[in-house]
């Protein structure tokens, strides 16, 4: 029995060596980059057992990902495809006021076309949670139904549900985001979202505790995070409110950045702590993952633990 | 006035260093690479006054392209799209027995959709001669037409116009090729193919000289210029046919090798040599070009005459 | 017509990988630098018409020089020389305490015998605006005279002058730079100087609004610039004095702020800005210019905007 | 069930950039290599079903090559130990008359402690195949034991036995090794072997042939095969010997290019064919080995069927 | 005469790129690292003539490390050994909330078997001042006595003495540390250790100024220093106590602070400065060393005297 | 008492990785390079105790220099300047039929100024050979003086002198440079010359054994060396030629090969070999340095006996 199956797009993700521009860089780093893979990694190296399911294009670029993600640890179950593309994606990463630039390249991946057919869906059913994020129905219709039918699935099999809202302004406008997400909403145990998003997309207002309430109240959630960003987290559960800060850490690589938390904040409650202490380790896998370029939490669990402890040093020798 | 005007996709070539496989790089190199605006380079580089058109993504990447082509000396008279991608391709360089393998994610690029109404066309009119090559056809209907309208426009212009078959099997079937091309047989006036090409595409059997012969026969051609890799090459010319041999090279980067021969036969023609050396000129391009990484032929004047004179030395100091 | 014109050295750049040492650095990076091509960069950036003027060794060397400007998209018109090197400095990048030390190695230059009768002096009298710096003066006395030959065709021209002070102590003293400096105020109309150099080169005292008010006063500029680095950029004009505060930003790339910000300025009112914005524009340029490796300001228009209308985000996706 | 099972040390090799000495390098590439792990990597490209046992600290660097290993698509089953080191192995790729070196670093790695009673030995129980090297128990006298221990674990559950003679001069002299590996003999299947270390080492004299039958004689091996590097391979099996040649190749790694013919001629064993076809898979997956960097044959099924159709191209595209 | 005899281990650090993890950087970084060899050549570069004293192996590896070391001008006197390994460790530089992390590789190595018989005697019988730290004795039983040794051939022959504690807790608990260093003590002129060291291992409680007086009193010290990182210096020298502040610094290369300052302190003392300005020397050199990658504070003694002395520039051009 | 003494210039030589362009190289490797300081490195690695003489400047590239040298185990003396340049040159290596091109950037180093009050006259005096080349007199009219001179200091010394001629083009004419090495040919023991440079330069017609002997006659040298390159050397010697082949060699670094053979004859020589021996050891680390990056020939002993002696393999392991 698997803990965690995450569904959604990995892509390959292209970016210049650190401050450099796309206009000029000779080179362009390759990291595998994608929501759900992410969060099903960091849990993975928190202990938790997670698979990823996803839909690539049989190539050397498909076949790359899946070679990246194993690397990682992390176990992949994906249907391989003779059409579509492998999506990309550019990354300038900048130091402000310069603006860090995504060029997304991802149309018409061979994701786009997955359906619950073909997906190993009797991994979600033998899972204990089941997770996508808002970005996974917002790249074709076929994968907005796609995503309906999985959540159809894992509830059917008692499986817990959540979704990480992930806003992406670059993929669609915030109405249509909100009422696609909604059809979701009655399916969903858990459901994760920026403060901001909460703001602009799910159209709540007021603080992350009313946010989270409201949310919870409405849709009926059995949990509701809202994160913060360096202010920190708040989860909804059981009739309270509990906040967490989240830890101060030296920016490196900031995409990924909320997959690390999601992924702290779920293998935690996996392995049955309670919601309060999962924001910690959701916090401390997202303050590390800072740290550490790519977009993935190459964390260890020992390290989380000094950092949720707060007994991490500055050089361990 | 500009003597040179070609049309055609330039992609962004990602490539692992040499010997690198991708499955496992961890940088990729960036370089522009595509047929037409390789030819239009290495005939600026021998003093050619060259305009390359196309259509390109208004994007970062789309702005790369232009930048580097730049550098390199060439002019540049695109349109700039909203819609459409930066067309890209993977590239594995590999010693024998492995194959160098060429991986395309040029699907639905900003080019695709390039009509004759928006290019440059005056451009073409104010030129002595039109290029592009039997990639630009096979990469949409579109284009297929675009090719179509422009060889006219030129005709009408008393502009004269080449054509580079320049087959690639991961594109399309011989068969559709030739049905293609041949369309465009009758406006065209110089016609450049590999030998093999010409056999397996355009259905010549025989020698060069054979093939050069009938082709010229044929569609009445002014010019069939006949390349035959490390064999040198063969151009029929007013009832008769040259033949030059290759020079020995060091290969570094192969690819682009046929473009740079195109670039620096015409280039030598444009500026009033006759067939016979500008076989040599093309032939001595190549050369370089297989030394220098990257698609394009960035070689100047005097060595490529030192070469065709054989005057070069191994070190210069 | 052109809007900027602007005249000087560009040298090559030879810089140790950040942080580490010219003793040990095993490769250096190649980037091209000089105060008056950084400024027309800039400015063709903001989409101004810029040229920039110079004399370059006729070598593998110079030619970088102007392909690398090229990329950049600047028009260049060069007098190619058989004679004279081609100016390089080397630069190691420092945090403190260590200094960020500059190695000159420009003696004789090809630009140091640079004569107004060879340059295309017809550019500047076809422009808006010609610029050099007072660099230019220090590295010849044969580049002393050019540069007051050149503000005497401006003028006659019509064409309005911009002088940037822009002190090098490595160059020549202060005095030297006074007397030097002071023969071609007559002939400026816009005199640019960071608030150090016109206390110590100019030998005006007191605060920015003061020395800006003293040196349009004594010499009768139209526009005085005084720029006070992380304070903020002062400018007098028409008998006021405006205030403008610098951006916040994450250093990367120091070198050449100071042109950005004259680049920035400069482009801002040749399209008709008043002073005030065109202070903020050049505050932009040059806060994100310190997030740029190099010492050219690779803006983008939009991005520039975005940062002086306050609306940049930390990524954008 | 599990085709391949094999064991052995796996080290972190290093090795500067192509060509750079040691002693001035100032980075070092990072590769795993070990001669039982790279036979299971190229049985498992080549879609055999393999798993390599090991003992590796529980470090970094220790769980580094694991990482690496997952990436290959290698199943890896390994005992973590809290003492002993992670060997590692500098390289120094040099061309004539220059020598390649190795200088190994592998004394008191964790491996050599390792014991048949604490290694995964079901595993090896359910395989067709146990395959180790002569490498391994001359790195300690508990690893000459536990080598003997696993053969015959094997042999009793009816599981297929190889032994890859690969003698290593830096490690012990010929006639300990001979007298160690003499020990295995009577219980080995399938000995693989160079003609040089069936002279030096096994003193046996003539020509391949000679060799492989007087070995299989005497010992009473089911199979033996000689490797002769450029010159091809040699097998005995059912009494008669059969020859095929070497692929021409153009040489960029040649450490790890035995190892990529044993897994081939394993693979293709397995998987059902003769030994002649299996001698021809051997070859070319040494050969393509050669032209990748590292120890490891990354290569795939379908690029390994060209070469040894002899339909490979020099460029596909 | 010799300044400064250091004797110890100088390790060849392998760390990934800054910021990347052990786990997935592709290439390590190579430089000679050291407790004693980093504190000689401090000094050195402040003008001291000092010679560092080892056993290292006959390798490219222990040759490797000369070749550093005579590079950054410092003199070695090392007995070339056929056994026993190079020391490595690996060096994993992060950011917070993630610790900078250290792998020592340096069991066996060949300084491990080091005799006072065999070293250089003669050079420190010759010296002004022999120094050691307290990772040498921790090393090996052989060098425990080794260190012994040492310091009474240098007490025999009137050098003054110097040890720096530099407590490693992966090689030694407190209570070894304190038991073996103690038997130093009767034969130290100078004892240099942090203040968390202080406390921890040596047991003395209180402030800075406390432990100085306390261990100066107890052992009879001519010179105790007392670093406290960021927030200076303590020397108890004569009967008082003089502190000095750290210099601020911009962080890229923690490792290798502690020893920047004692070869500035010992340097400034070496020249006959009092122990206050020696405290200020020692806090610019390891301001300086912060900025420099590698352990080695490779800094000139100009720019020490501009940061001693508060003249130091950001840019200096 | 030192073996050999040179006096020359070296330069930091800056070359983009190995094929790629100057025009189009984003990073240029550093190196030391000069004829002299490769020929005493090469007879240093052969155990000869060898020092450099040279003028540099007094600043970070100078200093570059020395810290090169040391490191590879040169004892260097050298006059520190305030004035003139370190001399630098641009290397770009390239495969046929392109040109590895040299330009140079060696005008005004300080060198130019050396005379022979200022350098270490008492290091030639008591060397057993002082050698110097052809390119230091063309350099500067005071160079060619101060070799003259200190020629003169050796004879008075009763120490050998040797001159390679080392002609070339870059730097004067033929008829120049045999006007100014004739001067020097009366105070010349050993004289070297490429086989070429004997026909143009020195005006000998015939085989290397007829040139070798005619000088030798003509001018009394005592031992007269004519290098072949692929094809070998010759050597005149108490009446009688002697000639050796070159060895077979992979190419990387073509450059500094003839100094590397000057190193190898010179050290066998003064380590009592005969003059067939010393044209062997000169072949080998000829041909070992073009095997290895940069100018200079790393080698170690041991590998060039193994080479001199054909028991070279190409793995050593």
């Amino acid at each position: 029995m698997t803990g965690l199956v995450t569904f959604g797009e990995t892509m390959l993700r292209l970016s210049p060596p650190r401050h450099e521009r796309l206009e000029t860089a000779t080179s362009l780093a390759v990291h595998p980059g994608g929501a759900e893979s992410n969060v099903a990694v960091a849990a993975t190296r928190l202990g938790a057992d997670a698979t990823w399911l996803s839909k690539l294009p049989d190539s050397p670029l498909g076949r790359r990902v899946v070679a990246d993600l194993n690397r990682y640890g992390l176990d992949v179950d994906v249907v391989w495809s003779d059409s579509g593309r492998q999506g990309t994606y550019y990354l300038e990463l900048a130091g402000a006021p310069r603006e860090t630039d995504v060029v997304y390249d991802r149309a018409d991946a061979a994701v786009t076309s997955a359906t619950a057919d073909e997906l190993a869906t009797e991994t979600i059913r033998d899972a204990e949670l089941f997770l996508t994020s808002g970005i996974t129905p917002a790249l074709s219709s076929t994968l907005e139904e796609t995503v309906g039918d999985l959540f159809e699935v894992a509830q059917e099999a008692d499986v817990r549900t959540a979704l990480d809202v992930n806003y992406r302004s670059k993929l669609w406008e915030p109405e249509t985001a909100r009422e696609t997400l909604e059809t979701y909403f009655p399916s969903i145990d858990v459901l994760v979202t920026p403060v901001r998003d909460a703001h602009t997309v799910l159209g709540e207002a007021g603080t992350a505790d009313d946010v989270a309430t409201a949310l919870a109240d409405r849709w009926g959630f059995d949990t509701v995070v809202i994160t913060r960003g360096a202010d920190g987290a708040t989860a909804y559960h059981e009739g309270t409110t509990v906040d967490r800060p989240a830890f101060e850490t030296e920016t490196v690589a900031p995409v990924g950045t909320g997959d690390a938390f999601v992924g702290g904040f779920v293998a935690s409650r996996l392995s049955g702590s309670d919601v309060g202490t999962a924001l910690e380790y959701g916090a401390a896998v997202a303050a590390l993952k800072r740290t550490i370029p790519g977009d993935v939490a190459l964390v260890d669990r020992e390290e989380v633990d000094r950092v949720v402890e707060g007994e991490h040093e500055t050089i361990s020798r």
